[in-house]
C-alpha cells in the first residue's frame, strides 16, 4: 500500500494506527516564510477531538499536537513539517475480542484479505483516528488560506431524516454554537435529541456535511483529470464512512432543464458575478470565482451496540454484541475533517496554478 | 496545466481539441502479452460516437481509431500504446461567434481566465470530445478485465424526473436495446420522448448514470487516500458535466440507522457473501468481493438553443441564441464513458495490488 | 511499463517504435501564451537527424515534426501539446534476422526477458530513435528558456582517447562548425578521422558530451531527493548508451582537498560570483547562480559490423555479422539530445520553484 | 519544496533537521507480512553513526531508532512505517556564528536564496544528518532483499589519490574490517593515515564509493525514463556531497571500441552468463542478470578548519575560521548510505516489475 499521500505540491503523508504509539503527518511542500504556531493548529484539532461532548465517543485523547520539523524560529522553512499526535488513551485489551472476527460493514475483513494481516486494535490503520492527521495538516493549509482571505465553512446539513431547510451563508460561530455543528438552531436541537436516542438504543445514524469555500480565486483546477471538483471528490471519498459527494446542484440538479440550470452572468461596475450557483463554483473543472459549494454523505456508523451477526476467521457466523467506544453519529466530528480536506485541495491547486501561464 | 494523466501503473494521457487535427491518448503501463485488435477497441468507441441516433448531437465523426505504437504482431509489448482518433467533421467557421463571448455554465470563461487564451472552436480542450480518448483507453482496460472475467455495465438510471424503479442486474444487451441506454424499456420510451421534446424546444436535460462492476476481486484499493471509491469518485468527477458521485447506499443511505445499514455476512459452503450491498462493494476503501455499485450525476447540457444572456470579453452582457451541434441530453452517450473510467480505475488498482504482500 | 514520462509540472510522455508508424511526444504542463512555431522546433530536431553527415547512420528520415494539439493561433494554450514525427524510412525486412537472436550489449535480451515479447525491428522501443521525441519536446523547453535568457550549450568533449584540452565558453556556432560537434577545431579534425576509421573497420567508438547551462536563476532544485543534479543525472542516464554523469569537479574532484575544492565567493558592486566552479553550479541540490556544468559518458555503439557471438532464443551461441544502419559513434548526435534533456529538467524546476515561497 | 519523497511503490519521505527534535522517515508501500525488528534496522544505522571512529565527526548520537507505526506483532502490515531517530547531541549554541554568514561550497547560500529563510543550526535540513533516515529506510529494503537472496555491498574505492587496484567480489566482512571501509587492507592503511593527516591540518578529502548488487533478477527497470541506471543515478546524486555516478565501464569505457566493450553472452548447461560486465548489469535500462556495478563520487567535505573567506548577509566578504564537528572525509560513512539508496531503488523496481506482464 502506497496510498498514504495526497496532493502534488502541498503533499501530505499520514501514518499511525488507532492504538499505536503515535499518529503523525508529514507535510511536504509547505511554502516557506509562513508564521506557524502549534497553538493555532491545536484549535483546529480540538474541534475533531474525541470526547468533546456527550454525543461523541467517550475515548479520551488530549490530541496534543507537536511540530517536530520544518519550522524554525516560528516560521516555515520550506522543509517538510512533521506533526506528531501521540495516542494516549490506548485500551488494547478492549479489542482482544476482535482478533478472530470480522465486524459487518467494517474494514476488518477487507484489510485481512488484502494484507494477510491486520492490526485489529480499534481498527488499526482503518480507524477514523487517522483523520486527526488530516485535520492537523489541514489546519496548516487553512491558516495559509485564511491569510489570503479564503474561508472554509462546513456544517452538519443533515442527520438521518433531519436536515437544514433554510441554507444560507453560515458563520463558523453559528456552526460551533451547537455540539451537533448544525447551524440551524431548531434543527440542531432535533438532531441532538435524535443522536442521544440512537446512542441509548445502541444504534447509529448517518448524515450529510455541507461545505462552502468563500473567496476562491478564479482559475483553480487542472483539466482534464485533475479538475478541482474531481480532486475534491477524491479527497472527500477518502474520508472514512463517506458514500457520496456532490457539487453545486448535484443529484437534484439532474432534474432541471438547461434553461433553468444555467448560471447567468451578471456584471456590476465591471465586477462579474453569477445569478445562481448551480455550478457550485466550478466550470470545466476550474473555479469560476463563485463560492465552492459541495456536500458529502456519511453512512451510519458501522459500530453499533446491538447483537449482530459477525464473520469469524473460521468462515463461520457468530452472534455478538460489540463493546468499545465509538460515535453514534460521525457527522458532527466529520465537519472539521471535511474542512481540512477541502483546504488541502484548494491550497495544492493554488500552488499548481502558479505554473499555468508563461 | 499538467493534469492530463490518470492512473499510477496503468496510466493514460489524453490530448487534442474538439476541432484540432486529432484526438489521442497514450496508455503507459499496459501489461505486455495481451492480444489487442483495433476493431475490438472500435466497438467501444462506436458506443460513444456522435450522431449515433436522433437524440444525440448531429456532429458526424467516424471516430476511426488507429493504434500507432505499443502493439507488435497483434500483442501488447509493454511499450506505450498511442491511439489516434482524427477529427473529421471540423466546422471551425461555426464557432467564430464564440470568440469574444463566454457562454453561461460553459468553460469558456474559466479557461480564458486561467490560461489567458483559449481555443474557442467547439470548446477546444474543454469539449466533451476529449472523452473519446478515455473510451478508447478504457476499451483496452475493459478488454483486459473481461479476459479475467470482470464485467462492467453502466446504464441510464434517470433523465430529468424519469428513473428506473426496479433496479436489477441489467445486461449489456438490455442497455443497448434502447438509444437512451435505459434498460427498463418502459422508462426508456418515456425518456426518449422527453429528450425529443427538449430537443425541439432547444432545451436540455440532465440525468444519472448507474454502474455495476461484477466479479471484482477482494482487496483492491490503497488506503488511506487512494481508496477504491476515492479513485472512482475522482475519475467520474473528471468527466465533463458531472456534478455528483455516490457509491452503495449513497446519499439516501444517510437516512438509515446502522442496524439497518450494516451489510451482514453470509457463509454458504465456505463461500462468503453479503445479505445486502449498502457498501456498494467497498469497505475501508478496499473492494470486499461484492459488486461495485455507484451512480454519477450529469447536469443538463449547458448548450441550449434558446436566447440567453452571455458575457462578452468587454465585460458586458449580450443576448444571444447559440447555434452549433450538441446533445440535448448527454446521459445516453455518457454510459460508455462511465464504463471506460471505471475500467481504468479497476485495472490500475489490480496492478497496484500486486505489490501489496511480500 | 509505466516509465515513459518525465518531469512533474512540465511533463513529457513519449511513444513509438523505431519502425512503427510514428514517433510522438505529449508535453503536459507547458505554460500558456508562448508563441510556438513548428519550424522553430524543426531546427532542433534537424540537429539530431539521422543521415546528417557521413559519420552518422545512413538511415534517411526527414523527421518532419507536426504539432497536432495544444497550440492555437500560434500560441500555447496550456493544453497538452502532442508532436508527431512519422517514421518514413522503415525497412522491416532488414531486421528479420534479429527475430530469434539477442545481440551482445543490446536491449534485445532484457526486453524479451522482461516483457515476454519484443518488437525486434531496429530495436523497437529500445532504439535511440525514441530520442527524437525528447529533442522535439526539449526544443519547446529550450525556446521558452531562451526567451528568458537561459542558454544551453552541449558539445562533444571527447571521442575515444581524443578530448578537448582547452575548455572555454563555447558558442553554438563553434559547436556546429564541425560535423563532430567538437568546438575545438583541431580535435574535431582528429575525431572525425577516428570515426571514419572506425566506420571502415565496422567498429564503433564512445565518448563524452559536456554541457553548460548559462544564466540559470539561483534557487532551482527541490531537496532532499529532487535535487537539481539528481534530476539532471536521472535525465541523462535515461538516454540510450549513457554510462555516467558528473557535475562540476566530478570524479576528478575527489582527488582534491577541501581547501582547494571550495569555491570562494566574490562580491563586486553588490554582485555575488564565485572564484571557481567545482560545484558545477549547484550547492545542496540547488542552483547557486553559477553556470551549470556537467558531463555525460556514452559507451561505444553496441552495433558493430564485425563477426560476433550472439545468443539465440534456443539458448545457444551463434557467430553472426550484423548488418543494418547505425552510428559508428553516437556522440555527435547525442549533443542535441543532452541539451534537450537538460532543458526539460531546468524548465520543470523553474515551474516547481514558483511554489517555494509563500 | 515537495521533493522529500523517493520511490513509486516503495516510497520514502524523510523529515527533520540536524539540530531539530527528531529525524524521521515514513515508508509507504512496504509489502505486508515481513518480519521486522528494530534491532535489525539498528545494525544498519549504526554503520552510519557519527563518532564511530577517530576519523569521523565527533558528534555523539546514539541514533536509536524507533518504529512508531506500520508493524504489528512483529510483522509489517502494509500500513506506512514511520521510524523516528531523535536528535540528542544538539549544540545549537555552536552555530550562532553561522546565522549571518554563508560558508563556501555549503548550502547556506542557496537555501537562504531559495526559501528566504534557513535553519542555520548545523546546516538544518541541508545537513547530511538527514541521511540517517535513508539508512533506516534502506535497512528495511535491504532486509527484504536479503530474504530474497539479493546482496548489496558497497565499499570505499578511493580517497584522494589512493584507490583499490585489485577489484574483486569483496564481502561485507572485508569492508568492515577497516574503519575506512576500504576492503583492500594495504590501501586501507594508507587511506586511514591520509585522513588523519587531513584532519590534523584542518583540511578534508573526497573519494569514490563503489557498489555491487548481487543476484538481481533479470527485468528490473522501466524504460524509457525510469531505467534502472537512471533511478540509481538519481538516488546517488541525491546524497549530500556527491558529484558523479557511473555504471559498468563508465567514463573510462568511453575510450574503448565497441568490439572490445561488448559483453559477449556465455551459455553453460542452459545458464546464460556474460564474459565481461562493461554494462554494469543493465542493458537498455533493464537489469540483465549480471551484477549491478556502479561508482559514486564524493567531493571533499566543504567544512574545513582553516581560515577561509565567507560571504556575509550584508553582501560582504569576511575571513573566518569555522569550528564545529564534521567528517574530514565522508567516504567511510557514505558506504552504508550508498547501500541504502541502492536497496530502495532495487526494491521499488522489483515491486514495479510485478505489473509488467499480463
Amino acid at each position: 500500500m502506497s496510498g498514504n499521500s495526497l496532493g502534488k505540491l502541498f503533499r501530505i503523508t499520514t501514518f499511525g494506527e488507532s492504538h499505536g504509539k503515535t499518529m503523525g503527518v508529514v507535510i511536504d511542500g509547505c511554502p516557506s516564510l509562513f508564521t506557524l504556531k502549534e497553538s493555532d493548529i491545536q484549535e483546529f484539532v480540538n474541534k475533531r477531538k474525541p470526547g468533546q461532548s456527550e454525543i461523541t465517543t467517550s475515548r479520551s485523547e488530549s490530541d496534543k499536537i507537536e511540530i517536530v520539523s520544518g519550522v524554525f524560529e516560528g516560521k516555515t522553512t520550506g522543509a517538510p513539517i512533521c506533526i506528531l499526535i501521540p495516542n494516549a488513551d490506548n485500551r488494547a485489551a478492549d479489542y482482544s475480542a476482535l482478533k478472530d472476527i470480522y465486524r459487518p460493514s467494517h474494514a476488518d475483513f477487507t484489510y485481512q484479505q488484502k494484507y494477510g494481516i491486520r492490526d485489529f486494535l480499534g481498527g488499526g490503520r482503518s480507524s477514523a483516528r487517522e483523520t486527526v492527521c488530516r485535520v492537523a495538516a489541514g489546519a496548516v493549509a487553512q491558516l495559509i488560506l485564511q491569510s489570503w482571505g479564503i474561508q472554509i465553512v462546513a456544517y452538519t446539513f443533515s442527520v438521518g431524516n433531519l436536515f437544514v431547510k433554510q441554507v444560507s451563508k453560515f458563520s463558523k460561530v453559528q456552526v460551533e454554537s451547537s455540539i451537533t455543528r448544525c447551524p440551524d438552531s431548531a434543527v440542531a436541537v432535533e438532531i441532538e435529541s435524535e443522536i442521544r436516542k440512537a446512542k441509548i438504543k445502541g444504534d447509529s445514524l448517518g448524515g450529510i456535511v455541507a461545505c462552502s469555500i468563500y473567496n476562491v480565486p478564479v482559475g483553480l483546477g487542472e483539466p482534464v483529470f485533475d479538475r478541482l471538483e474531481a480532486d475534491l471528490a477524491k479527497a472527500m471519498l477518502s474520508i472514512n464512512a463517506t458514500k457520496g459527494f456532490e457539487i453545486g446542484s448535484g443529484f437534484e440538479g439532474t432534474k432541471l432543464r438547461g434553461s433553468a440550470h444555467n448560471d447567468l452572468f451578471n456584471v456590476k461596475e465591471n465586477q462579474i458575478s453569477f445569478d445562481t450557483n448551480n455550478a457550485g463554483g466550478v466550470l470545466g473543472g476550474i473555479s469560476n470565482g463563485n463560492d465552492i459549494e459541495f456536500k458529502v454523505a456519511f453512512k451510519p456508523t458501522a459500530t453499533i451496540r446491538q447483537k449482530q451477526s459477525v464473520l469469524t476467521n473460521q468462515n463461520t457466523l457468530a452472534e455478538m454484541q460489540l463493546e468499545g467506544r465509538h460515535d453514534p453519529c460521525v457527522v458532527p466530528r466529520a465537519v472539521p475533517i471535511v474542512e481540512a480536506m477541502a483546504a488541502l485541495v484548494i491550497l495544492d491547486h493554488i500552488l499548481l496554478n502558479r505554473a499555468t501561464q508563461l
